[in-house]
């Protein structure tokens, strides 16, 4: 569902955003500031399980742009979440083996809108983001997934760990990309599948690697170490596709 | 070989950057403008087969950083450029058949440096960008191969058609990737082989098209019609890479 990405300021209308329904991304809040309003906030983001950036005033009035932010400063999405249940619903409505792919602090734009592209080309049931220090779904986001934002549902969750246990019970199979793995051919990537995907900077964190079952090597026969995070998402989710299909 | 990227402004500073062997990305010379130094660039520009661009004295300003550009200005560029030869000696010496990647019309920076990084690490033996209408190895190119550019040898060709001829000749395919193709999976890969990428916006342009060989398409499962071009041209060149290695 697509809404108007917003940047809201000021107390009130923060709470109202809240109130109302609307997705925050992001939360900037006065550190220190601990007055009836601003607690009214925190209460509201608690309860959506927002993450809070506590930032000093410079800081607000850098990002705020009516220079009126009243130490409260949020970024709605422009594009509604959906639930991981949902993307589980999905597969299961259409008889496929489930489908996944998470990303691991993505927080490139340009990179989060094409992996949506290629979620939605290989026929993925959905992307998980985490709450946390990722791109959210703004408009140039959606722009750079050419609309694929529109079809392929993008769940985010507080734990990428603790959604990925809660998974492999449900009989999932989690799959890294990583130099130092199994070639990727040789590593079975049917069945229920969540691809991991990480950051070109640092890969996928330590803590979400280790509940990966599986490691997959793309291969690298020239002198550079590693692909673009999008084209190295693209690559092995073809072959999973390649697999899938074969 | 690394060089520093520059503009240069003003016809003495161009010329001479022509006369020392620099190579020039881009040339703008001002509209209408026909004296002895401008024809004397003219000339230089001719033999050295460089693009040129007239353009109004305001463009000139704009793009003019010392505003003293005196009706020219030339793009040096930051990495220097192979011949299509040495390519194919690269290929020879190794004793394989060789894997160029032909890029038409791959104008932003990102792409054509997220495309020299997969060309490096699928082992492609060079990359042939056109003149006209590419981007050039520009410092941002640079940054976004992620070094490739140092391993993997760019040539920059005036017609991208007479070359696909007169490679053809040695024993070349040509394949380029489009949806109406056959599935990539039954389209042979192996051999000498130039892999034919195309714009996001545009794909790859009538006439080139209509010297390749083979159209190959890559399976798309979801509702959106195309990929990334530079998610394109990695999960073709795996593709390629796979079949080579079987």
């Amino acid at each position: 569902m697509r809404y108007e990405e917003q940047t809201i300021e000021g107390r009130n209308a923060v709470l109202e955003a809240f109130r109302s329904g609307k997705t925050i991304d992001k939360l900037f809040l006065l550190d220190g500031c601990g007055d009836g309003p601003i607690r009214s906030i925190l209460r509201e983001a608690k309860k959506h399980d927002t993450i809070v950036n506590f930032v000093s005033r410079e800081r607000l009035d850098q990002l705020s742009e009516t220079g009126k932010h009243q130490g409260a400063i949020a970024y709605a999405a422009a594009y509604a979440y959906a639930q991981v249940e949902e993307l589980l619903a999905a597969a299961e409505k259409k008889g496929e083996a489930p489908f996944l792919f998470l990303l691991d602090n993505i927080e490139d734009p340009h990179n989060l809108g094409a992996i949506l592209r290629t979620a939605n080309a290989v026929g993925a049931h959905g992307v998980v983001i985490p709450k946390r220090r990722a791109a959210g779904l703004t408009a140039a986001v959606a722009r750079a997934s050419a609309g694929a934002v529109n079809y392929t549902p993008v769940a985010k969750v507080t734990n990428l760990s603790a959604l990925m246990e809660s998974l492999k019970e449900k009989g999932f199979w989690f799959v890294c990309a990583d130099m130092d793995g199994t070639a990727m051919y040789e590593v079975d990537l049917r069945g229920p599948l969540g691809l991991v995907i990480g950051s070109e900077g640092e890969g996928v964190s330590r803590l979400v690697k280790e509940h990966c079952d599986l490691t997959a090597a793309i291969p690298m026969k020239g002198e550079i170490g590693s692909l673009n995070a999008s084209v190295a998402a693209g690559v092995l989710a073809y072959e999973a596709l390649r697999q899938r299909q074969a």
